[in-house]
């Protein structure tokens, strides 16, 4: 494996509302000096979560809303801060139920993904819940969330088409069905082969 | 479809070497008002293009550079930003040649997907290139670029596990594998399937 670069500075370069921008002045093991700026966690959150709800009727639990910064409305998946004090799984459940309306009885992690690993730290947690139950806490939005419960195969192609273009949702939906195909659940069979 | 917001202020709040931080006032269709912030794009450049690059082996051109943002080296696929007056496929080209030390005879457009739409508006437009030719252009790499190509299903368990992290290429590996089975390419489909 190579050797990684050795951090000759750092500092802030930027600080605002909700993003902080770092300049990183590296020399790696050949000598080269670059520098770079990067997108660094702000505030007390502990990462991100990604949540792929699946339904009794073997659906997966999309969500349209509007997005700033594409500005257009967009379909994903939920997905939250994790709060200081929350596990992963807690606040899955507490987005879940402010995002769709409902909770659910099991969570299980699927992957941790980068986003831009050249420019952000940024890592998110992905998890499958299943055993929805009705359940609804007030969240933050400005506006009510579309949910729209979609065949897994339907996602797929939407998600091969133009209807959802966020990587990681894409990448989360993908796995997801591996996951299901290679673990044989004869109740998912039917729906997501 | 929901009624986009109108913008009723927007103004740069920060600007770095490669970040520009926008803020949006908006006043959703319900009247509801809220104060965003997004990355917006910086300089001439055109957009940016990540390649699935395959050989005559079947095999995958996976990457393996540092990244800033993580602080550690990533395995992951070919990208870069195209300059003004290159069409996606030409910088693809270039890209290859620069980062992989190969040219393509044949580039096809796979999807556009976008990386955090809440946050930046940034769009990315993702090419399969096969055909593939010695060819090295001089890059900006501050060293090596280690090169490892990698049949397609490996590389599908490295998105599943923990060697390929970054979404946007889990997301491209899974879509190129499911275009390739759903042609039943048969030079590709020993390899692939």
């Amino acid at each position: 494996m190579s050797i990684k670069p050795s951090i000759l500075d750092q500092k802030v370069v930027a600080d605002t509302a909700i993003f902080r921008v770092e300049s990183q002045k590296l020399k790696f093991s050949n000598g080269v000096e670059r520098t770079y700026e990067r997108l660094v966690p702000k505030g007390k959150h502990a990462g991100a979560v990604m949540i792929v709800a699946i339904n009794d009727d073997n659906e997966v639990m999309l969500i349209r809303e509007y997005s700033a910064g594409t500005e257009s409305y967009e379909l994903s998946l939920p997905k939250g801060l994790v709060e200081h004090g929350e596990t992963i799984f807690d606040a899955a459940n507490r987005e879940l139920k402010e995002e769709i309306g409902f909770g659910a009885e099991n969570i299980e992690f699927l992957t941790e993904m980068t986003v831009s690993p050249g420019y952000m730290s940024y890592r998110l947690q992905v998890v499958i819940a299943t055993g929805l139950y009705p359940e609804r806490l007030e969240g933050d939005e400005p506006e009510p969330i579309e949910v729209v419960p979609t065949d897994m195969n339907l996602a797929i192609e939407y998600a091969n088409g133009n209807e959802i273009t966020e990587a990681r949702a894409v990448a989360a939906l993908y796995m997801t069905r591996e996951l299901f195909r290679n673990r044989g659940d004869s109740d998912q069979e039917e729906s997501f082969f």
